[in-house]
């Protein structure tokens, strides 16, 4: 277990201590490798549980995302948890309606923190980097805002330096600048409130299978399956698993 | 057979999975070199027959496009298709009315899809990337824009470090960026409707060149040309070709 | 001591003398490393100890704050004095009320300064800095801004030349800067009225904890939690401390 | 002969073909060396005539232009043909009118191409960069701007890394930018109507000059002179020359 | 004595002679090194000795300012004198209003200019600069401006190629960046008036202390603070010292 | 000679010959060095008297500006002339008063060319350039715009790279940046008037000094001061130089 406090207390005689500790601290966090042997709070490991249901459920409900393979709440990396998918195809390209589906399985752990708990957490930064990046890809790269048409923003550099660094000159004006923002923005938004609308329609297998997966961490296979399809069993039938990981 | 799924199991010790991993799956195979050996699905087979097809019959229609050469779908780099077109003559330079049709025939197999499936996929990038970069030539470097008139607009920009880059720098207002934008916007969205023009009024053509495609994936010569001047047949004329490749 | 007045005289044949020489004074104090043998005058060691006192009391009396461990207005670097607070728990990640919590906590001193004084001093550039981080984060890699949503805003990017260096690319239009702006804006005067009311409300604790570090200079441990929960002492309860440190 | 058709069959196993080809085809032809042994189009050849006689033509009617010295639709380059002035005397600056009438000269390809054929081709593209650069000069550092007035705007910076460049910092607000966009339009547009005045006021001559270098390919001298004084011939007199060049 | 003239002649077979010499020349005089044998007319002597005044005077009319030290109009660097100050205690921080009053002494030199001479002079740029760098702190740095709010604006960044260098990065939109203009402006311009109101109100004695200067060219130590507090004397009090330096 | 024909003539085989050539003619011809041996076609020499006396006469009315040393015609540099000004006192630093007599002397030379030929020249170039430094100084450096207040604008950056550079940061907003463009403009605009105002009530006197440099082509001294003075003469009373140079 990194102790943070012991952290904290090694730079007492550096500097004043106040939030830029806490900041690193999220910071190195949200980056930071796998940490198998991390132990989570009791109340940190229900909110993980139900961001990850969130995922899982979301993505189990639309036609257009990829089937769920396994959700875990073992810590490793940001979030302390994680979910898996199978892709269904060896794709080739993405049509618009399956990165709507995309988007929205992003955000529904997200959205289950706030149905459940009213509050978000950091745990979620990554979740929203990557929707925005999508939302921005088919806004300017793909054609698929039918305000904007099918043209391409922005000008991809590569500069060769000593390094290797690839870096996206603005081509376009002001209404372009804000246009896409606008875009995008609906984009997310719409699948904001897809992924809404799944977790409270299905708001009791949503704390049934945060539930399980706090009893028992990790969930996959045929057992996954039947959690999505099985009627709201009654809380006393699941057996809690032992605590230590 | 590069097997996706198999890249997403082999990262499963490094990051929690999710939407990174199918977002660099897609500009893998935008980007990607010549996949011979791939196998598409019956879906993707479907939408790149259409998408070629929608290509081809823009360029045959269109009195200002080169010739259709070729169109196939035998899966190559992004598309898992492609159309090949031959100059008419040994071109000194371009009017007005040749570039226009040039983007007319390189929306075509976006118009297709959307025609077809009421969906667009990502598969259309690389040809919106080069219809937005012609349009903006005609605007900034061809004085083909009436509105801006004969001007050019931006001003290039070597840069000698350790590499060698073109960087282009604005010299013009916001007014410009503006109007510039606009006018690129209203040369693609004409190609757009022309090329919708064409492809619904050819709806019939369309769907028999793409099942011909479906059926023997590459299609050449005095064949391609019959199929672009006769009736269309009925579907069990055409003898399937098999699919392995 | 680090005798200003000396430095000053000893560019007295480089320039003419005036506020530059003042400014990098100043400069150098807030960056500075500690400085244990600095004598501070009383107005600046009262207004460190209320600074101190604000911090720790924002701190004690919010819930979702980290409990205060330790006071002290013994000089080291910026303020001459500092307040450390003990994490509660092995933290993965924040919600958004803790957050909230964390910048009233941060303003805490400035709030102070301004209650009892009725000015503010540059001793409260870091915090400033620090709350103006964590509000900025929110809004743009947390999706913390309901107007917003759940979209991340600007692009990091890593050059690595001789140095190595994280550069951050704006990515959105001046609409958006301005709503970016206006939400960091609202979470800081959030923050800087709950600093506010819980300081006006505790006032004469204030006062009372200001005037213990005036006197004895460090406070933790028992006495500490004692000085938060106990009522207001009389003024002649407290035996001052040797002012030499 | 670079046949372009074999550039573009040699590309075949490396990506779609499609407008990328095409457009660096465009580019290079624009930007290439002499290419002597080209063979033109008869249509090619015909634009290039009207635009080479449409530069002579308002370089012989404009009393402040230079003499034309030799015109000639021999391809190299660009254009495939090109106009010589020669300068009246031994020049150490350029007075407004003068830099009017060459920019008028310089659009009076262009001019003649619309004028003609209805349309306008990529072939003016170097004009047009030229006819900016100037126009740009006059408002940004001659002062001939009477609404900008006696004022230079940009700053020039040499950057010396391992190459050397010389980049143009802007050091005005918004509105200067776009009053600096309307100066160079109206220069650019001014001289556009000047050049459009000559040609269709001598429609006549600039036709006959036309047919003129499509039979003999290049003008000089005496011939020069005596085509543009004297009143416009019969078809039939001119003898036309071999093609082959 | 560097003879200016001399510059000038001898650069006559380089180019014409005209601003650009006498700019470098500014330039070279306010960046320069002292330069002790440097003869001043007797205007130039004036207005320094006024320049002087105004600052030593608003300095020791203002109690938040430090105490003056000494005033002398031997030339060295810029101005051809110079006003030090003596900091009245070890400071860790300073105050708005001390940062107030450091800037109404800042312009206390271009004030009594105006006041005097119904004119200014370049002199006061150093002055001006350095204002401006301490009023943006204020605003930028400080959180000292109301409208604004506790936050920091613009990013620090550190920039290692081969040399080394802090450059700002602008992190905040359009109606931001003109508002801490707008506050930097204020506060400047709030300065200004204190110091125009002190000089107003003490001319006669701002009158005295600049003739003292212009007779004996340095006062300090008791003399200085009999002049600050003396009633106004007659001028033939004062014997005249010798003009040579 | 350098024949300006012969190197357009040797230029024949790499491109067509058009604006570029004349435009970097133009270029060579203001930056360029001395060139004692060129000869003025009679216009030219015309133009460049009358743009001599223009900075001539205007330095000579106005009582601000330093007193004229010396005008010629002799071709050098970009003009083919220059007048040179002896600067009237070893200056450390310049007044208001004194920088706008130096700007509207500075325009002296393009007033004359407007005043009398009703055109104006690309030789007035240098003359702009400067000026705007100046103006752009008085505004940004010198506090010397009312509106604007004793601020400076811009943060000077050096860039040690592998060369040298400074480069200068705008660090104020949109609304700032009109401003600073507008006081600028007024300067400049005040400037122009006044020459205008000073070579319209003189334009005998003008035209006397312009012809008598085109007859002697290089005036000084007693000879200069005399003309000055003395009322304008009868064209015959001045004997002829030779044109040989």
């Amino acid at each position: 277990v990194v102790n943070e406090a012991a952290i904290l207390a090694a730079r007492r005689n550096q500097e004043a201590i106040g939030i830029k500790d806490l900041e690193d601290a999220i910071d190195r966090i949200i980056a930071g490798p796998e940490k198998k042997s991390q132990i989570m709070s009791p109340k940190e490991k229900e909110i993980t549980a139900y961001h990850e249901a969130g995922h899982a459920l979301v993505g189990n409900v639309l036609p257009d995302a990829d089937p769920v393979h396994k959700i875990s709440i073992v810590a490793r990396g940001m979030m302390g948890g994680y979910t898996r998918f199978l892709p269904s195809e060896d794709r080739h390209f993405w049509t618009r309606s399956q990165l709507d589906a995309v988007l929205a399985v992003n955000l529904g752990g997200r959205t289950a923190e706030k149905l459940i708990f009213g509050d978000m957490s950091t745990g979620s930064a990554h979740d929203i980097e990557q929707a925005t990046k999508v939302a921005r890809k088919m806004v300017t790269e793909y054609g698929m805002s039918d305000k904007l048409g099918p043209r391409t923003f922005g000008r991809k550099e590569e500069m060769v330096f000593l390094g290797r660094e690839i870096s996206e000159q603005r081509n376009y004006g002001d209404k372009v600048a804000d246009e896409i923002d606008s875009e995008v923005h609906a984009i997310v938004e719409k699948a904001q409130r897809l992924a809404d609308r799944v977790l409270v329609e299905n708001r009791a297998k949503l704390t049934h299978i945060a539930e399980t997966l706090i009893s028992i961490e990790t969930i996959e296979g045929p057992e996954l399956q039947e959690l999505f399809v099985s009627p709201v069993p009654k809380k006393e039938e699941i057996a809690p698993a032992p605590q230590a990981s």
